[in-house]
């Protein structure tokens, strides 16, 4: 049983059907894809996003980070919630405070992409390797 | 007026004063976390996310993304149109039909990072920077 949409897809005729089965034979795995989708939707909340700009830079406790954001700390401790499960930012004790930092280097090298990326669009200007 | 959120945060007192004062003179812009977790919302979709996999190794038109995904052509039009306005896709025509293609060079490290970020989290392993 396929859905209507999977359905009406199976009737279309490819215009270039050498594309579509080279692209069919390199395509991503569905669950890198699941993955991968997965990680961009934890970092499209401008709160989150903000935390991880914030944990980058230091390690810091819910409290900081709630005075940092201007949101409560029961808010900050579900968002790091998320972090966590993630494996997007880590926690260490020290007393009875925790701190948490960013458990990735490969946040860094993502924010700058999308940053300049983001740039590019906020400025209406063409890509750079285009000019 | 300040929503019950920032008045509570408001009144907290900083655990570490020094490091908010620092992280506060040196968090990124409101405008450019936005954008950014714009842009990170957009690419949190499976969908869009096969469909720039797809663009990023060739050029294509809707019916061919049609059939490589599995849905209908109108359903990739909606999204196609959605990538364009972020100007992560671009269109060229050539006779009657459209075909569309990667509009970003940042975007393939993007993916990278991404990737492997996804990996580490799948195979449940420390972030290699840390073995």
């Amino acid at each position: 049983m396929y859905s209507d949409n999977e359905q009406k897809s199976r009737e279309l005729v490819a215009i270039e059907p050498a594309v579509v089965e080279e692209l069919r034979s390199t395509a991503p795995a569905d669950e890198l894809v699941t993955l991968v989708a997965e990680m961009f939707h934890v970092l499209g909340d401008p709160t989150r996003l903000k935390m991880l700009y914030l944990l980058m830079k230091h390690a810091c406790c819910v409290r900081d980070l709630a005075i940092l954001i201007g949101v409560s700390e029961s808010a900050v401790s579900h968002q790091l919630k998320m972090l966590r499960d993630r494996q997007l930012v880590t926690a260490r004790r020290e007393g009875t405070i925790m701190y948490y930092s960013l458990a990735d280097h490969h946040l860094g090298p993502l924010f700058r992409e999308a940053e300049s990326h983001a740039d590019h669009v906020s400025r209406k200007l063409p890509d750079h390797t285009h000019p």
